[in-house]
């Protein structure tokens, strides 16, 4: 007997077991610490507040110099069950996926992104041998360099048979880039009281929650075919490419915006409003309309909005922390690079916690341990 | 009827198909030097003749940026067959074989590697719940970022079921280094007749010709224990981790010695003397030892010469192209750093061709197309 569409499923029965991985990735953050004194060696040193944010950032003289490597996930088993539902290939939105998790994170630092690296390790020779879906990879990974104005450096296309499974692709990007001028580095030394929250439109799920995705699909009767809304299946929203937001960062700059912090928001959801270590409070008074693809999950999942808001984007994929003057001005420059966006929130004194008034819901700093 | 040791086995028999892999990687290059011109939306260029080398430059003004992903391969399959044989983790060694792989081909162009970012992709959560092997990949990573004197700035840890074959893991590293001063860029412009080579000692197969290996320790009635000399048996001989040559390429600077090239021998073995676009011939006059593993893997593959050393490093596992009068020198350096080194061959005037005159094995240009 298959379980009712209403039984709740949460992210940890849909597989992802953070208990087992958080030992090492704290063992790994140790060990990784205590590397940066090397940098002195060549006359450099590591800017420590970078340490467990978005990107790594290192001070090289007259700029920051910011890394990163990233992985899309899992999306691409949803992409590849849809090419078998429907013949047609989504890699050029797969591309751009990939490299949207690799340079929103970049850019929370202040960095622009100056170079991508792609990394497609196939399960075998034999995944390149499909022309079209090979094209679009291709052709999407040029495009979203294109959005970003980003130099594709190069890359590795190993193939993994015995590693990568059969038909399969682990796609991940690294993207390196420069904060310059230094001042406009964003790792939250201006963010405090009285700071206006700008929260920046998703696309949809973009890459992450899509282990759930794939659950709930198992119990659809109609998989991914099942409609969200009339017109639009479950397999086609979830495959809508993830929003590049560098463009954002960058006509903010140009703008003479000073943005004090920015949080990409990911894995946890909204949990990563709170990323920042300092003790502050934020208020949320405006929540963006959400996706149908992500309405439609919370449903099916029997989420309520706690658990929704803390585990999807929910409509907003990326949060710049301004001052209260900037914050229209924010708005209108996002809206100018067609991303649409709204003044959500404040900043305020007190205890670490993230309240979503419209909705009641409010998480601690006890709900995001990232360090 | 299993066949006989003895049977030749050509490296595409051991299941890496160039042919269906090239064409995307032609598409990709060039897509890919299609968005060279966006750097100068942003005040810096791209320094093309980077494009077809280990690591791609770009010119940021006082310096140039380098950068590049880079993946283990395979070798973490002949690792985990030894421990299911043996009970002892090598995930240490397999952290080194991965930083150098990434670590040895950006320090080709010059570069002091700054920044890496590990990308550790396992089939499954549980793949992490081995604490030993857990802590020996942590181990091993901040060992060889020691060093390599580079600091470790974070990575990626996804759990990837249903792409990653459960119990593997997919390793890679980015890296992220800096030409300083721009005098120290080493792509070949001062290449040329009368350099002299020198190639430092490889520790055993590296992690280029495993799925090589593999082939073969499967037609071995003792597999991977059959020994390759007394008391070392085949897969422990494989696992010996990849030499680490960026202590060299730092030595050699402040000693004063000017790199006029650099190749790391990787993929195609010997055939990477050529990877210098120039029309240049290269006179091998003196052939290191070659490691037992290397040998045992001629003999039981049935490989020639030419096979052999166009296809694995064959003891040389980077080449240094440096003016006559610092060649000894060059050696003296690398062999303070512990690394064997020997003055090995003569850039010559004259057609592009490779010949190692002890073997008699000629390699033109038409056996390297990495372009």
């Amino acid at each position: 007997m298959s379980p009712s569409p209403i039984t709740p499923l949460s992210y940890e029965q849909a597989g992802v077991r953070y208990d087992l991985i958080d030992p090492l990735k704290v063992a790994a953050q140790r060990a990784a610490a205590a590397t940066a004194s090397h940098l002195s060696a060549h006359g450099f040193s590591e800017v420590e507040a970078s340490r467990g944010e978005s990107a790594y950032v290192v001070d090289v003289g007259p700029f920051y110099l910011a890394s990163i490597v990233e992985c899309l996930g899992t999306k691409t088993l949803v992409a590849d069950e849809m090419q078998r539902l429907t013949g047609r290939s989504t890699f050029a939105a797969i591309a751009q996926d990939t490299i949207a998790m690799s340079v929103n994170d970049l850019i929370t630092v202040g960095a622009t992104p100056l170079v991508v690296q792609a990394y497609w390790a196939a399960g075998g020779s034999e995944w390149f041998s499909d022309a079209e879906r090979a094209a679009a990879l291709v052709a999407g990974w040029k495009a979203a360099c294109d959005t970003c104005q980003v130099a594709w450096g190069g890359g590795e296309t190993p193939a993994l048979a015995g590693i990568v499974e059969a038909g399969r692709i682990d796609l991940a990007a690294s993207c390196t880039g420069l904060v310059k001028p230094k001042s406009r580095l964003t790792l939250g030394d201006k963010l405090g009281p009285g700071d206006n929250i700008v929260l920046l439109a998703s696309s949809g799920i973009h890459a992450n929650g899509l282990s759930l995705a794939r659950k709930l699909a198992e119990r659809l009767p109609q998989g991914y075919l099942t409609e969200v809304e009339p017109g639009l299946n479950f397999g086609d929203a979830l495959l809508a490419p993830t929003t590049l937001y560098s463009p954002v960062t960058e006509a903010l700059w140009a703008a003479g915006v000073r943005v004090h912090y920015a949080a990409n928001i990911t894995g946890h959801g909204w949990r990563k409003l709170l990323r920042h270590p300092k003790a502050l409070s934020y208020r949320i008074h405006t929540v963006p309309p959400v996706p149908p693809v992500l309405r439609f999950m919370q449903q099916q999942a029997g989420h309520d909005d706690a658990e929704a808001y803390g585990t999807l984007n929910m409509g907003a994929g990326f949060a710049l922390y301004v001052h209260a003057d900037d914050a229209e001005r924010t708005v209108e420059v996002a809206q100018a690079c067609g991303v649409p966006a709204w003044v959500a929130g404040e900043v305020l004194a007190g205890d670490k916690q993230l309240h979503i008034e419209p909705l009641g819901v409010r998480f601690s700093g006890q709900d995001l341990q990232l360090r």
